[in-house]
């Protein structure tokens, strides 16, 4: 097989999976239209295609932390730590992690939020991937960025399940020096 | 290797897995101690223990679905769903999910709180495992169970990463009808 055919293999997979995101109108408030991951999540194929996708990448890479942010982040995350064979850690809401913490925060539409990581999740040096469900303006990722730096953590991808490439995020992300990978484009 | 010593190096294993939960006092509020299992997760060799031994009983039993409950047992279900080979269902706090739901309401110490489904995360007849990160009371996990019932799904099992024992939760899930597993007790 030519490189060329399996080039349009990978293709025809990936547009697979793509139609298996379901558009949900005037969620979460009027006007937006969601992309809904579940009904791909549903499918046993779809879903070990996607954690496949993203974590053959990785082989031999020497990933230690695979890092998810709450909540969808995590599902994406766990599989994909638990197929590299790395440790898990979780960024979440302020208040909900119950050890020391640091926290990084970033503005919305109208106001700020904050997401924070215990401490003791990265040491110094630590091979990280950060993953999340959805690349829209890269302002959480930034901000997930930031933390994993904070703890000293050598960031070596930045990974979405999918992108809203007319939001522009990718920029916002490789601005700030790191990779980005996205399996499904919008 | 006899059978004694087989059992003996799986009790030794768990209760080194049991040695990285952290107690964290007054968390979530005085009078509580928190059973963090950020740095069990954090740890490649444990998350990869806790996800081998949970999975490996389901090798052959043909679990279509595994469903996880907000937000660390998505944690839990998918790792496990991608190890097994499953679909990945995710149960969540009202207004979280996109699509038509069904939802299930379960008492607190004070008052009310409920959780909900997409309608079409699983079929009549579905071979279901449900998972959560712990087993206390069982009240949320008894909700969960009504809406994999309300859906048609078929449990396999409960499970749980860690139990509470003295909260008599397993009890409530028992009565329910199916078997529950925890891979650490205190």
């Amino acid at each position: 097989m030519s490189f060329k055919e399996t080039d349009l293999d990978i293709h025809k997979e990936i547009e697979e999976l793509k139609s298996l995101i379901r558009d949900v109108p005037d969620f979460p408030k009027p006007g937006i239209v969601f992309k809904d991951i579940t009904p791909l999540l549903h499918k046993p194929w779809a879903f070990q295609k996607v954690i496949d996708y993203i974590g053959n990448r990785y082989i031999g890479a020497g990933v230690e932390i695979v890092a998810g942010i709450e909540s969808r982040g995590f599902i994406l995350a766990s599989a994909l730590a638990y197929k590299i064979g790395a440790g898990l850690a979780i960024i979440r809401k302020p208040g909900k992690l119950p050890y020391k913490t640091v926290s990084a925060s970033y503005t919305l539409e109208y106001g700020q939020d904050t997401i924070e990581i215990h401490e003791d999740a990265i040491t110094k040096g630590t091979k990280v991937v950060l993953i999340d469900d959805v690349l829209a303006t890269g302002g959480t990722m930034s901000a997930a960025i930031d933390l994993v730096e904070k703890l000293g953590g050598n960031i070596v991808s930045v990974d979405f399940l999918l992108e809203l490439t007319f939001l522009g995020g990718r920029k916002r992300i490789l601005e700030k020096g790191y990779p980005v990978f996205s399996l499904i484009k919008f």
